[in-house]
């Protein structure tokens, strides 16, 4: 019997509720994935991320296999034993990185010559080793090695959905380990046909879980939507669907709208070291002078660690006085939001309310405007 | 009746186990204080802090002061409310600050004008500011503003000395909380008859608790427990003892030795950040190579959060990938350390076991050379 099973409990139009069950514990869905690069999320202990309420947590296989080396990861026990989070964790297969963070890369049909972002040396990746990679790691959901192109550019876009899905036929044949479940990835770009094309491929191919790549890349929002509109539905509905790198409090709302029932990103911890603080309403850049002598949490009636202690006063003169804190407290507040946010979507759905409650939402929200 | 009382438990030679109460809650000694400088404990939250055992943590007046200022600490309830430590707190009177950080200073009877090292702006401090600054801090222990010289520096010692007396006796005056205990600062440089004469000025000034301040900046290890043998025994033996600025394992065993009830220093967090581990055998420079692959905790048997957890390993990559988990971590361990080490000695004290454990610890302790 199979380590992996998708319960759905609900469903309300096109989103829903369900639990994902792995070798490490279950995963309630929706779900907002803290992300841990280097096998950290950043500034934060491991007891401060299961506080906040995650279940899943991200890692990456391009950055551990530079650094320290996936060969190091499994002589001590694995990602969970390295990094001590014994909940449910996922790694991606670096396709991404190799493009977005290499300065020099090289791509044939058989992967991806690359140096490294560190030292400059030269390293190479094919649906094989980062398979491979990824088994050393031994995170419970591991991802196919993709190629991710501009979203705008039609011929890049064919040629690599024509080599991810090779590249995803020789994943599942490299993939070593029966109590890790490998995903696969719908590109496309933001052309519809290519889209449809590649959900079609993907969902044949009989996986634990699907994924949908190259979104959040540069292309608009109506553009994300719409794809996700062409692609949900032909992705199996009684597997997890995993929208890559999406995490905005509007993109996770107008994710599960759509069908989607994974994210991750690094915008939450990356704002918190910027200084910037996420709300149900929109951004605080909590540096601006307006919050001095300001007695209120970032956000009120929120349940996380910081806003039950901290004034924006105290969170204003940690940055303005540049301490480390105040990445952590901004982190753990970010995180509990989106973390939160899924949960609720998830009973929302649940009792069948979840369309009136996420229009209410958005119109509430500003995404692009920062209050101060 | 005051809000603070001092019981001595038990007497060990002249090493004392005792229980110092303020209004906000009981100090066990000896003791080592955390400090949190800018109204934080670098990489930590108050949470993590009280997790490590600490009682008492220092904050800074002169930091405090010029960002975010003591008015708005107050406006915003005081620093224990502002920094959420809800246990006891311990200001210095920024007197080693004005010396030491400001670029330009410029002493006179009457006080000090220096310059900010934030902004170059011009400020001036005297033993009455000092004092109705702490007084708007809220700290349960304040300082007397002092006048710190060069150790070895006779004249400047004699000078400092008259002025550090006088001034003791203007904050004294200044001071208008019963809700905080002012504390006198023993000063005199390495100069046996100038240590005694200040410390019985001090004493007989009958202040809640007394402190020594001068030493650890720059005399040898044999100057600084000479003069803690002449200024200990002179100091009222029913009064708290504080010992500024000192926190090596070993110079808390050495002042404890000789009679000091209270420590605190910025060297644990601040070799955490700089990617060194106490230990109560040596330093680890847990950078070095040989730990790339250690599965062992910084220490054996130490029972932190860190060494419950992590390995080596991990905490060798978080430091070679820059992330600020390393320093938490690492300042966990270092302040568990030292906190744990002043309850240890506080338990073989009451045991009257004290010396002999004292002997063997300083027997097996490395105090310069660092293990790799």
């Amino acid at each position: 019997m199979s380590d992996f099973r998708f319960e759905r409990h609900a469903l309300d139009g096109n989103a829903r509720a369900g639990t994902f069950h792995t070798p490490h514990g279950v995963i309630p869905t929706p779900v907002f994935a803290p992300v841990g690069t280097q096998a950290t999320v950043k500034a934060l202990t491991p007891a401060q991320v299961a506080e906040l309420g995650a279940s899943l947590v991200l890692s990456n296989t391009y950055h551990l296999y530079l650094r320290p080396g996936h060969e190091l990861v499994r002589e001590m026990g694995g990602l969970h034993a390295f990094m001590r989070w014994n909940n449910p964790i996922l790694t991606d297969s670096g396709g991404f990185q190799v493009f977005s963070l290499s300065g020099i890369n090289k791509k044939d049909n058989d992967g991806v010559t690359f140096k490294s972002h560190i030292d400059g040396s030269m390293h190479r990746f094919t649906p094989e080793s980062a398979t491979h990679i990824q088994n050393a790691l031994g995170a419970d959901i591991i991802m196919a090695f993709d190629q991710c192109p501009e979203p705008y550019d039609r011929a890049m876009n064919e040629l690599a959905l024509r080599r991810t899905h090779e590249w995803l036929v020789r994943c599942q044949n490299a993939h070593q380990r029966t109590d890790q479940a490998l995903f696969g990835i719908v590109q496309g770009g933001t052309f519809a046909d290519l889209r449809a094309q590649s959900a079609e491929f993907v969902a044949s191919q009989g996986l634990i879980g699907n994924a949908i790549g190259g979104l959040s890349v540069g292309e608009s929002k109506a553009d994300m939507h719409a794809m996700l509109e062409v692609v949900c539905p032909i992705l199996p509905a009684d597997k997890p669907r995993y929208l890559m790198g999406v995490g905005s409090p509007e993109d996770l709302v107008n994710g599960v709208m759509r069908g989607i029932d994974i994210f991750d990103c690094v915008l939450p911890t990356r704002l918190a070291r910027n200084h910037a603080a996420m709300t149900r309403r929109g951004r605080l850049n909590i540096r601006n002078r307006t919050y001095f002598n300001d007695p209120n949490p970032l956000e009120a009636d929120c349940t996380c660690y910081t806003c039950q202690n901290f004034s924006r006063a105290y969170l204003r003169h940690l940055c303005v006085a540049e301490e480390m804190l105040a990445a952590s407290l901004l982190s753990i507040h970010n995180l509990h939001l989106l973390v939160h946010l899924a949960a609720e979507m998830r009973q929302q759905i649940q009792q069948g309310t979840f369309q009136p409650w996420a229009d209410a939402f958005l119109a509430n929200y500003t995404p692009t405007q920062k209050q101060t």
